[in-house]
């Protein structure tokens, strides 16, 4: 199989900030990847649709070392993929925005996976159903035990492809921007300027039936990841 | 040109939900894509490596009908652009978890750009200048009056490519979920979870020099598109 280009990057030192400076880190740890991608809730995919790159921004679910996703049967990228096509799947966590002190070293604090690989279409019920929960509570932790779960007909009516988390990449950088020394005594505000994806409080539609319960995560929807924004605005 | 899925997509009446129930509305509408554009900070950029797909998040900024990208020249997916290739550049804005009374039914509230086409390299320096500015600029508004612009080698060093906002599409799902009828009676909550990615305050560098102005972005990053969250935790 061909060396990936995010792979070969991962080793190359040729890169113009040498390894002292660099704040951007490459990584194949599992455990990385794995917490970026139960961190996020939006996936970019892309597929070779007849000659032509389209990335898509599609739903997903983290299952141990699978990932799923799932649309309508219409849903074109999603059948490509049900059909075979290679697909790069990347989840991308914003962190902060880093200002330097020159233009030319403006950067970003992200956290990001790529995975590449093909996709299988789950055709199993058990699974479906397994898979459906999945993608509930990746949106909401305990919201599978609350909604009505699929019948059959909704069963057949999605398409869910399992694609395995085995080929990729976790990308990340932290830290402040890296200025040329001969920068550093300028009167310029350098550092970071953080960003948190914060939920607010659900909006109820407004025909619930009388007395339905309100759930913790419809009034206090969970932090998804590391809270690092006390003095949010 | 070949038709492009999203735009077949849009006209498309086949899709399991009827026109009378869709939440999510295409569009080529240039007023929707260029706020959308304005909005986000970060671009997925696809394109085929050799037969691969590749997704690479990048940043981007639009100054009128073009999209600049930037990087090092040792970016692999900005390189294949500036040697020809075909991209896509999407750019997704989550706005909300929609929540169905049917696990089927669960959704998202995004707004979504898809641009498609092939860039070109921006070779004159005072077009790379102003790209470089734009750049700033779509971080923090007035951050290209503060920070030091290039130099000449540091412009020789960075690669522009411009990338025409022509052919494309823009997506928008907007609204509560969309459940059967039979199961609105159910007492299961559902309604929409909003999102907003929001800006904490700015974290300076340790070594800036004494007196350094302080800009309004770093204390008060401004909201970059509707603000909905006034009940945020």
């Amino acid at each position: 199989m061909q060396a990936r280009p995010e792979d070969a990057g991962e080793l190359s030192t040729t890169d113009r900030t040498g390894l002292r400076r660099r704040r951007e880190r490459g990584s194949h740890d599992r455990t990385v990847a794995q917490a970026i991608l139960d961190e996020g809730l939006l996936a970019h995919v892309g597929v070779n649709d007849g000659g032509t790159t389209v990335v898509t921004p599609m739903t997903y679910a983290r299952v141990d070392e699978q990932l799923y996703l799932h649309g309508s049967p219409a849903n074109r990228t999603l059948r490509l993929i049900a059909d075979g096509a290679e697909a790069c799947v990347t989840v991308t966590l914003l962190d902060a925005l880093v200002l330097a002190r020159a233009a030319f070293h403006h950067s970003m604090n992200y956290r990001c996976v790529m995975l590449y690989g093909t996709g299988t279409v789950v055709e199993d019920d058990a699974e479906k159903l397994a898979a459906s929960a999945a993608l509930l509570e990746h949106m909401a932790a305990g919201r599978s035990a609350d909604a009505r779960m699929p019948s059959q007909l909704e069963l057949r009516s999605t398409l869910i492809v399992r694609f395995a988390i085995d080929e990729g990449s976790a990308k990340v950088r932290t830290g402040g921007p890296v200025d040329e020394d001969e920068d550093l005594a300028l009167p310029i505000w350098a550092g970071q300027i953080p960003f948190d994806l914060v939920a607010g409080t659900g909006i109820a539609e407004p025909d619930l039936p009388d007395g339905t319960a309100v759930p913790p995560y419809a009034t206090r929807y969970p932090a998804r990841g590391p809270v690092r924004n006390t003095d949010t605005h």
